[in-house]
């Protein structure tokens, strides 16, 4: 399997050798972004800090595509999910959550969330539950076999869910009616459920998932 | 106005200051996340790049606090939203939106994001868009003098919502029945409205907004 990031790679040639390049960028981004929220260094170190990591985002920038990543020619398999802001290796703002599924549609995965997604004290982000929960029923849909985007998402609050612990999120399809699919899933602690989802994304009958 | 940032900021004894320090860090981090998703250099220099972000990440950490944000003594007025993963200027996460409001609770913000929060091909990541919408009702909630959590949220995605053009979220008060408040919102580009939301926030009778 060959792709896009041959360009970026030039001495690589499958996709998990780029993936193992690439993760590690990706982590030291994300230690960035909790540091840049805890540290309490002094004055001096942030400006040269600042100072240093502009000149390292200049380096990266020196060769760049232009534009979105979906539309770049040659991602294919893999590398589609690499930008997502929920599982993408390539994306520092997602965890990463590593997903697991079911050929039924039930999908899940186990997490564990830091400053960078905080809302209230010491909580999980409602939005960032939101935004997980978007990513967990649509990949329930997806790999049911279906393609299609979603048309509406609720969620309902049960109780807060906590930064530092262990949470999962987990997924699946409640049932299809026509061309619409009802996804459900939730976001748990070691509590229980902490917050509910439901969905209906809308199918694209001339396309299925790969 | 002094805050624990005093601690990091040591010559530093204002929340402008501060903020005036912090927020280049930020957008640095920024940079780099966009970076990682769009670089096209040779291996060598991801190699390179990945070992000086981690030399400077351990910098950053060799002073920091514990544990969640909004638990650390001190922080008051402006810093309590610093950390925020929607208006957050510390948190590279964060677009950031700059949230303007009318004291009879609707607010809004004009922005434009790029890859770091893609979902289809060249469109905004949908479950962005709630984190996005979660955020600003519940600041029109908290503006109009309420405190209360979110207890139930609800998009309608009416059409893509496209990456890299100018974009308005705003959100505002329906309604209040007893200890709940109804708030309306929605993500426009320049033909129209693409997600609407609304949501429930359930007050919290012995708290007001600062």
């Amino acid at each position: 399997m060959t792709g896009y990031l041959d360009d970026i790679t030039v001495d690589s040639t499958d996709t998990a050798a780029q993936e193992a390049l690439l993760r590690p960028l990706t982590q030291s981004i994300r230690s960035l972004i909790d540091a840049a929220i805890r540290t309490q260094v002094d004055r001096e170190v942030i400006v040269e800090t600042t100072a240093a990591l502009e000149q390292l985002a200049a380096r990266l920038r020196s060769r760049q595509f232009d534009g979105s990543y979906g539309h770049q020619p040659g991602i294919a398999g893999a590398q589609r999910s690499w930008a997502s802001p929920v599982i993408g290796v390539r994306n520092p703002i997602a965890p990463p959550l590593a997903m697991a599924h079911d050929p039924d549609g039930r999908v899940w995965a186990d997490f564990e969330i830091g400053v960078g997604y905080e809302g209230p004290p010491g909580l999980v982000h409602g939005g960032v539950s939101a935004l997980i929960l978007d990513h967990v029923l649509g990949e329930s849909v997806h790999t049911s076999g279906h393609w299609g985007m979603t048309g509406t998402l609720s969620m309902r609050y049960r109780r807060p869910t906590p930064l530092h612990r262990p949470l999962r999120a987990e997924g699946k399809i409640a049932r299809i009616e026509g061309r619409k699919v009802f996804a459900e899933g939730s976001i748990s602690d070691e509590g229980g459920v902490t917050v509910e989802a439901s969905g209906i994304f809308i199918l694209r009958p001339d396309r299925t998932a790969g």
